[in-house]
């Protein structure tokens, strides 16, 4: 059984071992699942009151991730993350997860059931079923591509649009760390990093900020919000032209880990290349209304998230009336930020 | 303009443009899109007092399409298609949809605007909207999968459980033509076949019994009901498993038009062959409560289905107690019929 090859089995008995994987993240009894995998579609229960928060994200082999370093339940894991963090991101609760997978035929069958087992795994921390999905031939990459959908409460939908002239720019968590843990993998000079693993985590395991997210809703403050899957330069571009205003943020207020900090030493790298364009952080930018006694709201809200998920909140910068990303560096130079980001053909081809 | 290629332009700049390619359908104004393509996911609103439909297709370059037969609107058309059919197979209604593209970095954005176009053209005469999707780099083949979206109300959701002893066996439209527009396609003598167009638009363009299914929920006699995608034997075996069935289909009743079997004739292939195992015929397969009534009941369906949509019914069958589904050949020869059907990996490698 150990050495079965994906071409040596049928689809059919595929679907129903990588099923078998998911164990009670296929079933979802309770989890608003009328009927899961096995049917043309998924009969999903929306919770009264909510709107539906729908996304879908594709990973492609050799230019999104490299089998070299990931092993398949790390893959599973993050695949499933980044469609998760897309639903943390409009302040909403990630539910049911389409998974469809593009599989080389010589790959392994456990090797597809590990992937399966990295999404279960991440789904089950955060009670999302996988109610669906495609399995085909893909001859020369793995492709994932997962859809998410989830719920919001309509009062509670975070936009893009939604900051304003005032605003204080926060992020959470550390910056960078999933770029430093890729050149960590790639440059032999990695091995010496200390904090090392905390950085390939970041890359390999990244943890969506679903939690945090709702405590940010929560607070009343959200302007607007973004994940940072592209780089936080490139977010912030789209939320200053969502919103039509200009933003400017502190160079040295952008929070860097020791770890990243040691990488960035170690590898001769400038670290704010990382945390501006390095993309893949998941951390939330998020905006978060002005006005008198906001010092204080923010104080109170950046305590309880740090008390309530562990997750610290930075305040970066602010949203400024004139359009535009800027950025402050030590010495009050100030610099245009350019949105760079990722461009998935440029780099792939 | 015209010779540009994806290479040459941002992944967000061809965003940009896939919105426009899709006009109206990205936009959704009334369409329950609260907000479409461009934040980190959809909001939409769900119709209240309905189940919600999830399902997703992947498609893969050389595998399941043929770039030498298909231009990019057809292949829009298709995978937009087999997507709907899964929805019309619940019963359901399609809404919204999610698209991904895995592009050839020296595909011309043109190409890519067509395939847009082509999911449009579909998507407006259903009043389904594009909602999202991603788009990034797949260096040796060009990959779809859309992720559809769709509503059904509790009472009306057909399963492919609930098929029952005694139940007749349904079919909408004309079975293998889809298989034979591909033999077609495939073999130069297809040129000379009498209704090769009606063939090769069967199986380019194929049509979605959205409508007709919206009619056999309406008349309160479907018992399971699934779309024939994997060719109708794979499809029966589905129902009859689910179920805890067995079916019986006479070969004589199975629906062949004049076009599959000129073509069947002269390209020397026993055109049962293509209904039952051909494939992609994207038509339904029905069972229709029995009992008292029922011949009546039936016929008059099938005469309000011709007039309201223009397809007709076929009766290819009977449910029965025994498991395992049997096919009457003429002179009462019974054979067990094999749930082959299509197999991915093995097609693929």
């Amino acid at each position: 059984m150990g050495d079965l090859r994906v071409r040596d089995i049928g689809e059919f008995a595929l679907i129903d071992r990588l099923a078998e994987a998911l164990g009670p993240v296929g079933l979802g009894a309770g989890y608003g699942v009328i009927r899961g995998i096995g049917d043309d579609a998924a009969v999903l229960q929306q919770t009264p009151g909510t709107r539906l928060l729908a996304s879908c994200d594709m990973l492609v082999e050799g230019l999104h991730f490299d089998l070299s370093y990931f092993n398949p339940r790390q893959l599973g894991w993050k695949a499933l993350a980044a469609n998760l963090s897309d639903i943390a991101a409009m302040g909403g609760r990630p539910r049911w997860a389409l998974v469809s997978l593009g599989l080389k035929p010589d790959m392994m069958v456990n090797f597809v059931e590990e992937i399966y087992a990295g999404i279960a795994e991440l789904a089950m921390e955060h009670s999302v079923v996988v109610v669906g999905g495609d399995t085909c031939s893909s001859p020369e990459r793995l492709i994932i591509d997962i859809c998410i959908l989830g719920e919001a409460y309509r009062t509670k939908v975070a936009y893009r649009s939604g900051a304003q002239d005032g605003d204080m720019i926060l992020v959470t968590g550390w910056l960078g760390s999933s770029a430093a843990g890729l050149a960590c993998l790639r440059d032999e000079k990695g091995a010496a990093v200390s904090g090392r693993e905390e950085l390939l985590q970041a890359h390999l395991t990244p943890v969506p900020r679903v939690k945090e997210a709702a405590y940010l809703m929560n607070s009343g403050l959200v302007g607007a919000m973004n994940d940072i899957s592209d780089g936080l330069a490139t977010e912030l571009h789209e939320i200053t032209q969502a919103s039509g205003c200009g933003a400017r943020i502190w160079a040295d207020r952008l929070p860097l880990s020791p770890a990243v900090r040691d990488a960035a030493g170690q590898l001769g790298v400038d670290p704010l290349e990382w945390a501006l364009y390095g993309g893949e952080d998941y951390e939330l930018l998020v905006t978060a209304t002005g006005g008198k006694n906001s010092p204080l709201k923010l104080r109170r809200l950046s305590r309880s998230l740090k008390t309530g998920t562990g997750i610290f909140l930075s305040a970066i910068g602010r949203i400024v009336s004139p359009p535009g990303v800027e950025i402050v560096y030590p010495g009050e130079r100030v610099e245009t930020l350019p949105p760079a980001g990722y461009n998935h053909f440029k780099r792939g081809s």
